[in-house]
C-alpha cells in the first residue's frame, strides 16, 4: 500500500502516522520528493482498510499495490483449478457447454430440452427453478418443484444439472443439485456467499451487472476462504449506456480473469445480449477469446417460454452452433 | 404496449398473432403505414411479458406505453405517502435527517454519536450492525450485538433507529428496529423484498449501483404489493466511469421519483461521494432539489472508524451542516 | 413514430395536435385504450424532430419505430458495401488486417514496422501522424511530416496507408493517404464529417467512447449522405465503470452493425484494452464474432514508443498472431 | 509517480530501469517489501508518459501521485479566477445566469427571448448558431447568420452573448462574440482547444459525455497553456445507463472541480436532464452545491422550437425560477 501525504502535513503529524503504521505491524518506507511525500507500507496489508487510511488527516490518497484477493489469486496458486461434476470437467483444456431453458416450466419441456441439448453435445443442463424477476407480477419460477423436474431430466439424460439459488434458506433444496448458480443480482449477497463457502459443491458465480472483475474475484474469495475451492466464474454482460443489446458482453473479462486467477471462467452470451440471433456469434467469440465453457439458453418453443424466450435458441439452432464451436475448441486446444 | 411488426411478416402470421392477442384478453389495434405496421395492445398489459412478445417471429420490437409499477405509481395513488416512526415523519413537507456512524462499534461510540446527532437536530439514528463488505477479510459488523447497542442508544436519546438487513433469516432480530434498511446490493434480492412486504414496519430501500429508477420502483412494488405500504426510496449514487468520487450522486432521481411515485425520497450523500469534505455541499443540493430527508454518516473519531471513516463527518461538522440546512429546508417549505 | 397522449389531454388539444400532424404531411392513426391513447404517425418521419413532438403539451412520450439512418441502412440497401483500396478490399468475405505503430516516430521506425507487418501478412499500414492526446504536454505526433514518412513506408512495401485526421484544415495533407481515419473523439465532429462526405476517399470511422451504435450509424450517415459511400465502421471499446482494461471492447457491436447496415465493420482490440498481452485473445474473438478486419498496433520497440507502447505487439508477436488468425478466418469463410 | 515492479524482475533489469529513470532527470526511490518492490520517481514527472512506463518489461503497474494539470491546478494557483465579460463577472462570489434558446431561429425570436431573460435577471444571453446534431437531416442552425442575430439581441438588451463553436475555420466569425462555448462533443477536439488558447476571449468549456473531471481539467489546460487564462468549466450531465433523464447531472463535479482548480464552474441543467419541468429543481440544487453560474434554456414557444424544445422553459417559468434562485444565491454568499 502506498500512502501519498498532504503537502500541509506537519512533522508531528507525520511522526504520529508512522507510529500508527508500526502499531499495525507494518514497516513504513518514506520517499520525499519535490512537493510530494509518499510512504510505502511494507508487510501484509490485506486486512488494512484502505478507506480507514484515506480518512487520516494527513493522507491525500492511498493506492493498493497488491491484489486484495489471496486464495483466488494465480500468483499464490499458479495451477489451474479444474472442477469435476459427474463425468464433466470445467477448467483449462476443456470447453464445457451448459445448455437449457431460462426457466423450468413442466416435465415435458425440461426433459425434451435436456435430450435435445445432450444429443447436440452439451455437457450439462441448466434451467431456472427460482427466478429473479424485476416485476412481482412476472412468473417467479416453479421453485422447489422446478428442482424436482430438473432431477427427472438428469435421470433421463445423465446430464449434471445447474440451477440458481436466491436465498440461504433454500440451500437444503439444492442438496442434490450438481452446480449451484449464484446470479448476477446476488454476486454481492455476502451472507449467501459465506454459506456456500461451507458446502462441498461447485458454485457458478455470475458477475454482477455493475461489478468490477476485482469485485467478482473478491466474491469468489468469500466462497473459497470459507473452504469451498470449487468456484466457476461467469461473465454475463455488464450494464452500460448502450441499449442495442440488453447488456454489454465484456469478453476481455476472460483473459483478465484467467491471468489473475486459477479459477475456470465461463461465458453466458444469451443473457448478455438478450437476442437469440446474436448468441451464436458471441458464443464463437467467447471460445476464441479463451473461455472454459458456455451457458446457452435453449428452449423447444421460445415463443411460448414463460421467461426470456427472446434470447433462447431452438434445439436445431443449438445443434448447428455446437457444430460450429467444435473446430474453434480444437484450435483453442480444448476438449469438447 | 405497442408492437412493431417485421416488414417480412405474412398475412397468415399476422392473423395468428392477432388471434394470440385476443386470447390474452387484449384488443389489438392496427396502424398500417408505408413500410411499417404497428399494433397497439389495448387492455391490462401489466402481466404480459414484454420479452415474450418480442420473441415472436413477426415482431421487430415492442414498446411499453404504461409503467409496469402500479401500487407505487402516483397516477393511481396521487396522495403523498407519509411514513411515521416514533415521533418522526418522513414524507412531503418534512426534512428528516437520519445520522450516525457507518458501523456500530461499541456502546460508548454509538451512544456518544447518538447524543451528538440528536443535539444537532437529527430525527433518527442510523448505524450498521450487519455490514456488506467487498472483502471477506474486512470487519463484518457486530451483527446481533450491534442491534442491541443501537437499542441502547435509542433508550439514551429517544431517537428511532435505522439499520440494514442482509438476509431473510435475520428478520426476527429486526423486530424492535424502527426502520429496516435494504442496501444497494440487496435492492434486487427479491426473496428478501417479498418477506419485507409481509412486515408491518417501514423499509428504507436504497437504489442499486446499476439500477434504473424504474427498477427501484419495481423493487418497491414487491414490498407494497406484499401488503407493506411504508417504503422510503433512497438515492445513494450510481456506478459510472467517473473515479473522482466513489459513485455519482444522481440528484435528478429525486424529482423523477417524486413525480412518478407517491413514496418519500431521501438521499445519502455520504455513500455517494465517499469523501467527508464533499458531503455538506451535496447535502445542501439534495435539500434544494426536493429530497424528503438525508442519511448522513457521523462518527466521533472518523480516523479510527472500523469502516468508511473517509466519508464521516465529525459531530461539530455535522452540527454546522444542520445549521446550514435549516434555511434551505424553510425555502423548500419543509419542517425540520 | 408513435405518440403516447397524456391522460389529461382534452378533445380540443387532441384535435389541434392531429391538425399539426396533417400539416407535416403525415397521417395520424389513433388507438384509444383504457387510460391510454396512442397515435401512430404514418409517413416519412425521418425529418421530424422527436424532441419537438415530445415538448407538445399533450404528449407524454414519443417512440420511434423506424431507424433514423437511411443510406447506411441494410433494409434499404441490402447488398454489402465493399471498400477497395490499392489491391486490398475491406468488406464481407475478407479479413483485412491493418497494422502499424500508434505514432509515426521516424523514417527508420515506420519503414521497419511496415516491412515487418507486411511480411506477416498485414494488408495495410496504420500509423498516427496527428495524435489526439489528453495532455497538452504529451507528444502530439509528427503531423505533416508523419504523413510524408507514411508515404515512404508505402513506397517501400506497397501497403496502402491509414492515418487519423483531427481537423478540417488538414484535409489537403491527406490527399495522398489511402484511408482517412476519424478517431473516437471526433466521431461527432459533424463539420469534419460533412467535409469528408465530399471526398472520394474511404473513411474509417471509429465509435466514440460514449456513443451508441445508432449514433455511430448516424455519423456514418453524415458521410454517406454527403456523397461518399466508402465508410468503414470501427469498434474500439467503450467507456464503462470497469478499470481492469482501458476501455470495454463491445464485440456485440459487430453482429449488430452488420445486421443493421451494409457497411464493413472492423475492430481495434489494441486501443480497446490497452494491454499488449491481451490483444491476441481479443483479436481472435473479433474474427470469430464476424469482423471484416482488425486494427492492430505493432511497434519494433514498444518500450521506447512515444505513445501507447503499452498496447503494442512486437513484430514477432504480431506474426504469431497472424498465424493464429488464419484458420479462424477460414472457419469464418473469409479471405485473408 | 510510483512504479510497482513485477515479482519476476531480475536485478539486472531493475538496474537498467533505474538507469533509465536517472536519464529522464528523475531520482528513483526504492521500497522493497515482502513480495513487492515499489519505486517512487522523484522530480517533475508531468511530461513522463504513464503508459510508456507501464509498457516496460519489469513494470507491473504505475500510479500517478500528482495531478497532470498544472496551470489549472489550485495547488499551484490558489486564487480564484474571475472572468469578466461586459459588465458581468463569472467566478467565486457571483451567481451568473446565462439564458436563452437552444437555437437562434429568427430575429424576432432571439430578441424577444433576450428581453425576457434580461427582465428576469439573466446576466448573459445564450443561443446556438452552429448546432451539433446527431442526424444530418436535423436543423443545423442558422450558422453565420445566427451570430449576426445574436449581436442584434445584444444591441437591444446589452446582454453579453455566448454561443458555440464547432470548427477552427469559424473562429473569425466569433470575433465579436463575448464568450465562445465549446460543446461536450468537442471537449477533446484538441486542435480547436489549441487555437482557442491563442485568443484573448473567454471560453466556456463543457464536459464531454464520457469524460472524467480530470480530462476536463486537461482540456482546460490546453487552453490556459496556450496563453488564454479565461476558461469557465461547465458540468452538463454525463452518459450513464439510466434512461429516465437524457443524461445524468453530476453535481459532485462542482465541489470537486472547485477544490482542484481555480477556474469558475457553471452548470447546465437543461441539457443534463432534457425535461423542462425538471430544470428548476436541478438549477436550485446547482446553486446549493456551489456553482458559480447556470446555463438555462428559455424559449418563447418551446413547442415550435427547431431544436430541444422539450427542455426549454417559457419566459414566465424562467422568471419564477429566478425568484426562487435569489434567496439560495444569498445563502451561498453569492451576488446575482
Amino acid at each position: 500500500m502506498v500512502v501519498i501525504v498532504k503537502q500541509t502535513a506537519t512533522k508531528a503529524q507525520l511522526d504520529s502516522f508512522l507510529q500508527w503504521v508500526y502499531e499495525k505491524g507494518l514497516k513504513p518506507h518514506l520517499s520525499e520528493g519535490a512537493g510530494t511525500t509518499i510512504i510505502g507500507l511494507i508487510g501484509d496489508t490485506s486486512k488494512l482498510d484502505e478507506n480507514l487510511v484515506r480518512s487520516m488527516p494527513i493522507v491525500e490518497d492511498v493506492k493498493r499495490v497488491s491484489e486484495p484477493y489471496k486464495r483466488t489469486n494465480r500468483k499464490l496458486h499458479p495451477d489451474d483449478t479444474l472442477v469435476s461434476v459427474g463425468g464433466a470437467v470445467i477448467g483449462e483444456g476443456h470447453l464445457t457447454v451448459i445448455a437449457g431453458p431460462c426457466s423450468v416450466e413442466c416435465e415435458e419441456q425440461i426433459v425434451e430440452v435436456a435430450k435435445a441439448v445432450k444429443a447436440a453435445g452439451a455437457a450439462m443442463l441448466r434451467g431456472g427453478a427460482f427466478k429473479p424477476r424485476t416485476s412481482p407480477y412476472a412468473f417467479q419460477g416453479l421453485r422447489a418443484e422446478g428442482i424436482e423436474l430438473l432431477k427427472k431430466a438428469r435421470e433421463a439424460t445423465g446430464l449434471p444439472i445447474v440451477t440458481e439459488i436466491m436465498n440461504i434458506e433454500h440451500i437444503p433444496l439444492f442438496e442434490d443439485v450438481d452446480i449451484i448458480q449464484v446470479g448476477a443480482r446476488n454476486m454481492q449477497n455476502f451472507e449467501l456467499l459465506k454459506e456456500l463457502g461451507h458446502l462441498n459443491k461447485p458454485v457458478l458465480l455470475k458477475r454482477g451487472l455493475a461489478n468490477t472483475l476485482e469485485e467478482l474475484l473478491m466474491s469468489a474469495e468469500y466462497i473459497v476462504a470459507g473452504g469451498n475451492p470449487n468456484v466457476i466464474l461467469c461473465e454475463r454482460g455488464i450494464r452500460t449506456y448502450e441499449t442495442a443489446t440488453r447488456n454489454t458482453l465484456d469478453l476481455s473479462a476472460v483473459p483478465f480473469l484467467k491471468s489473475r486467477s486459477h479459477l475456470p471462467v465461463v461465458v453466458d452470451p444469451s443473457h448478455a445480449c438478450g437476442i437469440a440471433w446474436m448468441v451464436p456469434a458471441l458464443a464463437k467469440a467467447a471460445v476464441a477469446v479463451g473461455a472454459d465453457g458456455l451457458l446457452i439458453e435453449v428452449h423447444n418453443q421460445p415463443e411460448k417460454a414463460l421467461s426470456d424466450g427472446a434470447q433462447s435458441l431452438r434445439p436445431d439452432e443449438f445443434a448447428r452452433l455446437m457444430e460450429q464451436l467444435r473446430p474453434l475448441a480444437e484450435l483453442a486446444g480444448k476438449k469438447m
